[in-house]
């Protein structure tokens, strides 16, 4: 009887596979770059190559396998396995879920990137039994996903938990979304990039200059660590004020939902956690209701970089369930 | 058999309480001031004596009443009708259930007083049957309700919805809460009044001057009505910008909870509506993502000063149902 499960995360610039047994180990692991010159893939495209790499290189039979299930960007409608909007693609309305289904002939789930990755924490890492969890996960954008009431909150039209795009200031800096001083334009690593650069470009002295290609599109988690832990003025002050929106946006959160914990995950988080979450617990008082603090936890990502492949794994087990 | 409901709404400046029949009609009122010279009043006194008022003033019988609601300022727990925490009030965990109870020998019933207003807009008002819904309440402060899943969202400690305390910038005007920058700090008639103070300590011309009591607490929203039906300059401008704030706090909710509608109440809104909400719609285009908007309803109350009167009575028989 099959007992194996294909676990994807489809990302911007990298895309993670895993198979995962019936004991939630990862027994298999692919990692693929996505290439900017290549274009655009689709994510039908890649979820297929993934998923056939990791049978050939594994060589699991695909008759052990109970389900694929992943995370992808986009509006994703988790219960029917749609894609609703993805950015990027042409798509509409696209029954993505039949498609891989057609191709493997076995059952296929897909939910959007944050909310699986909240779903992940909350099943296997952090948030374990949780009844109310908010998650802020701080990569080169910034996303949230929610758990109210012990169930993923995406809204009624799986557009909610869009934490990264709080207004933090109506007069503040542009976001890609076009709206200003959205959380996202201040603590994800695009805008972080940005400071950077704008401060070499002015003589700014720092080992950044060295770390990082200034033709490259974003700063990566490491280089920023190394620079911090080197005492770096810029990459100390690029980060402290990352963190600073990040506590002015989690102590929004906390005052409008009252959560028994928030977890911070992400790239940055992974990389920087012990130096961001004490700087974090410390800034977020400023931004929180006097005593609102007692009843929330506030901890970093336990699965890290693996969150969303296990987030695709509990969504799996959720909807099987039903 | 027993078919009417008492229902009041605990104000930090006036106190309402109804009678409401059976086919939920208001069939008598009290209005009572909360006369600061006072002092602070405790709560149970005021429920008593509206209570009391209610009955003797109408003539009908207190075995009539079915039960009595009521919403009030603090953290309330709905579930037990206990008082966790009342500003200006030493009480911490006060079993006033139990106190009105055995007072009157009628099942009594309290929630906080922007969730109750939100209850009311769900069940009787702006909102009936939608399942997910924020209400944000403008008058002396800032307050807020959730509706998330078809059930009131009040948190686990029953501290959640405090919508006016979202900080909408860090290195904003300081909040009574101690936060910055919230937008209570900017929305509320508290922020309003102290700009239109200033602002006419400077000299500015405006017909406010004539129409505020410089030594009264907070503007009455009538006179800010009069003076921007006159167009007069000052008045517009402050009421804008508490409009523009009000739109980024809303936006930042849309985004955050995809909601079904947003429901705008309070006093300011009883008063200004007809020109608030044309502007806010437009201001809330900034805030929101690309589409976002589109399943989303963007309403005035339509209890205005009822709305916690028919809250108190959603949530009598909400618990009664139970």
């Amino acid at each position: 009887m099959a007992s194996k499960y294909i676990c994807m995360d489809i990302g911007g610039t990298k895309v993670l596979g895993a198979i995962i047994d019936e004991k939630n180990n990862i027994i298999y692991r692919v990692k693929k770059k996505t290439r900017a010159e290549k274009g655009v893939e689709i994510i039908e495209e890649r979820i297929i190559s993934v998923a056939q790499d990791l049978l050939k290189e594994s060589g699991i039979e695909k008759s052990d396998i109970v389900a694929i299930g992943a995370g992808a960007p986009g509006v994703i409608n988790e219960d029917k396995g749609e894609i609703i909007y993805a950015p990027n693609l042409p798509w509409k309305n696209y029954d993505i879920k039949k498609a891989i289904e057609n191709k493997f002939g076995i059952p296929f789930f897909l939910g959007n990137d944050a909310n699986i990755g909240m779903m992940g924490e909350w099943k296997y890492g952090a948030a374990v039994k949780k009844k109310n969890v908010v998650g802020i996960f701080v990569g080169t954008g910034v996303g949230g996903g929610l758990v109210i009431n012990n169930k993923l909150f995406s809204g009624p039209r799986y557009l909610a938990g869009e934490l990264g795009h709080m207004v933090l200031n109506p007069e503040g800096p542009y976001c890609n979304c076009g709206q200003r001083g959205c959380l996202e334009a201040y603590s994800g690593k695009v805008s972080m990039t940005k400071e950077i650069k704008n401060q070499i470009q002015r003589g700014r002295s720092t080992i950044l200059k060295d770390l990082i290609d200034m033709e490259e599109g974003v700063i990566r988690s490491k280089p920023l660590k190394m620079a911090v832990d080197q005492k770096d003025s810029l990459a100390i002050e690029v980060v402290d004020k990352a963190v600073y929106y990040l506590a002015a946006g989690a102590g929004s959160l906390i005052n409008i939902f009252n959560p028994d914990m928030v977890v911070i995950g992400g790239g940055v988080i992974e990389s920087l956690g012990d130096y961001i979450m004490p700087q974090l617990k410390r800034y977020i008082k400023r931004f929180t209701l006097p005593d609102i603090l007692e009843g929330t936890e506030i901890v970093p990502s336990v699965l890290k970089d693996d969150a969303i492949l296990f987030g695709s794994l509990a969504l799996i087990k959720e909807k099987q369930l039903k």
